[in-house]
């Protein structure tokens, strides 16, 4: 069934005639070619979610009737940051995508000494509105309450100022992997309560410098394996992200 | 450090002289243009891998002598084989590619009922032969010692052939997802031996249909969830393998 995310309150008043109009009425409607009787998912301010029924087709709007709330709890425990050093290609395509439907709360990129792509302010902040965008389908697609937000950052100064807000930092390392280090990840994955906010760092396809890592370690990151082989930069995050919700979802 | 797959059995009086010639020598030699000193993986058989450096260089071959053998183990406890309902457009090569990253042992591709892709006997072939080459780039690229061998199955039939032969199946279902399983998973992943094979079953776009999963719980399989959000057919892979690592290579 079509997900539809509502930029506002969910107001119980409204439960019989609730109004969509604008973009959502237009893929409602024009694109998916809905119709009276016809069901969809309404998730009201990143939360509430309900499926309703098209009751009233006009011109500009359509009106729709609650028919029951869903329960289903599809966030993470914890929210999960992504924090990868930009990459080649469309690879922050794929890691927005998957990362959406695997629970992140956010994804960051940011420049990482070993980055070989140079984007222009103009450039970045496209890229950054069209990863914004396959968050948002990503999320509608998984079923997910919240979609992730995306950013682009210019220096790693920005990065470390994003990362002392956190509770907890894992930077995944290859070099942890190649001298056999295993607990970590578990080791903080056992320790986080709910609520709390996790950071995983990542390096581009060059892995990040041993100076980078002394850096983040200062800020209060601890350095983990994701498993004994090499993934490359796209694939840690499908890892790291599948641990979380196996960990915190599954075994508890 | 570059890994090459030597397909002969390791014998240790070679340490000091080991051949290599045709493929492996041209990419060695020709395409990454090595010098005498450099070193390389060599995984023999695989099984016993090396460090080794190369001392000789031919018109047609070169030598190299064994400085260390390497103990790390990256094989995964358990031999994982996915079997994939054929999904759309080139996901197949994406999903063999990140299997194998994440421990794969096997990649199979099945006609279920939902899968729109249709080839013919040629167009399949050359298919999995691609394939294959994507499984055994990616398995040097991540450090195995061994690399999946993917197959694209013509009928049903074959796939529970296969099946057949599996100590646990465990059949990815949305459904599963929907209606809140979240034991499945554990409760096989908690049982399963060292060395016994373990089967994931997933869907193509529009997912197994009833009738298939009926079928497949009749041949031993058992419905399970990925977590509590719809992952897209290509992602359901990365969950389960990163999961069985999780549970059999860190918690372990």
């Amino acid at each position: 069934m079509q997900r539809y995310f509502i930029p506002t309150n969910y107001d119980e008043h409204d439960r019989a005639s609730i109004e969509v109009a604008g973009e959502i009425f237009h893929h409602m409607i024009r694109v998916m070619r809905m119709k009276i009787g016809e069901q969809v998912y309404l998730v009201f301010n990143q939360k509430h979610t309900v499926v309703a029924e098209i009751t009233t087709v006009a011109e500009e709007q359509a009106f729709l009737k609650e028919v029951r709330e869903v329960a289903w709890e599809t966030e993470l425990p914890v929210r999960v940051s992504l924090f990868c050093g930009f990459p080649k290609g469309d690879k922050l395509e794929l890691i927005t995508q998957k990362s959406t439907e695997l629970g992140a709360s956010q994804v960051f990129g940011f420049p990482s000494k070993t980055s070989v792509v140079k984007w222009n302010e103009k450039k970045r902040l496209n890229r950054e509105q069209r990863l914004n965008k396959i968050a948002k389908e990503a999320a509608e697609q998984s079923h997910r309450t919240a979609f992730p937000t995306v950013r682009l950052l210019e220096t790693q100064k920005e990065l470390f100022e994003e990362l002392s807000a956190f509770d907890h930092i894992l930077v995944a390392y290859e070099e942890a992997a190649k001298k056999g280090e295993r607990s970590q990840l578990i080791q903080t994955l056992q320790q986080v309560r709910k609520g709390e906010r996790l950071a995983f760092v990542f390096g581009p396809e060059g892995g990040l410098s041993p100076d980078e890592v002394a850096l983040l370690e200062e800020a209060g990151g601890k350095v983990c394996s994701l498993g004994p082989r090499i993934l490359r930069t796209e694939t840690a995050p499908f890892y790291a992200l599948s641990a979380v919700s196996f960990q915190l979802e599954m075994l508890n």
